[in-house]
């Protein structure tokens, strides 16, 4: 039943992270409108090429969904990082205003992930393996901290 | 020309946090509406009195002005922290929905405070002096951590 079993074919949708980010939109789904869809349409909204991109306005809000998968994305990280480090990962994205903010995943007392949001509203990536290449390095990053800091980020 | 002399002569008035709490009101004070205002009458919203407080409803959302108060305060402990110990503290609220959140103070890769907030809409305090206790308490609790882990509030 799936909607586009050519794309689910790829590796990619076999990998945690992949994985993870399909579960999250899933949970975002409450009626269950997407339960049919493929974990490529799920994630499809993700994926911003060039002229995606160059249609989409300078500066504007963002809206309710794009800031769930900006949430989502964030959440899969400190799922990630918890799996990893078996402590409790916290993430907390915070937007000001015209999708201006800060991404944050808290382990402990240790920030792990620290980022600045800027044009939330064009929120998303050249392609899934991109997406997963910045989720990978966030990832190795957030370890590496808590690999040197392990008694800040049991606090 | 203050609105309420008697009340500023408190010597409450010329503790670095109340003096920081007032400047943060004034700054929030755009157009200069409050000018004339006491310190006194600047911080009188901070306070909640047990009568205030049961004329509040039990679950409401937080107004713009309440979550500028609760920020306006967070924003005087990491003025607070930065002052202390010479590094940049950066403060954090974020409300999720009807008044529930996390306050949040970073210094470098440290989280030298953090608060579940809870009740937004009805943040305050017994009095001005039950909130300039809470805010040693906190600052005396950031000062502690950064003093144990130089090293990741320096990153």
């Amino acid at each position: 039943m799936s909607s586009n079993p050519p794309l689910t074919a790829d590796p990619i949708f076999e990998t945690d992270f992949i994985k993870e980010m399909t579960r999250q939109m899933r949970a975002l789904d409450s009626y269950g409108i997407n339960d049919n869809k493929s974990a490529a349409a799920l994630l499809a909204a993700y994926v911003l090429t060039k002229e995606d991109r160059s249609k989409l306005p300078i500066v504007g809000d963002p809206d309710e969904e794009t800031l769930a998968r900006v949430k989502a994305f964030y959440n899969a990280i400190a799922v990630l990082i918890e799996k990893e480090c078996r402590l409790m990962a916290v993430p907390l994205v915070h937007l000001s205003h015209e999708g201006f903010g800060r991404a944050l995943v808290t382990v402990g007392k240790l920030v792990v992930v620290d980022r600045t949001l800027r044009d939330v509203h064009r929120f998303g990536f050249d392609s899934l393996s991109k997406m997963k290449t910045e989720a990978d390095k966030l990832l190795s990053v957030a370890i590496e901290i808590i690999g040197t800091y392990p008694e800040v980020a049991g606090l």
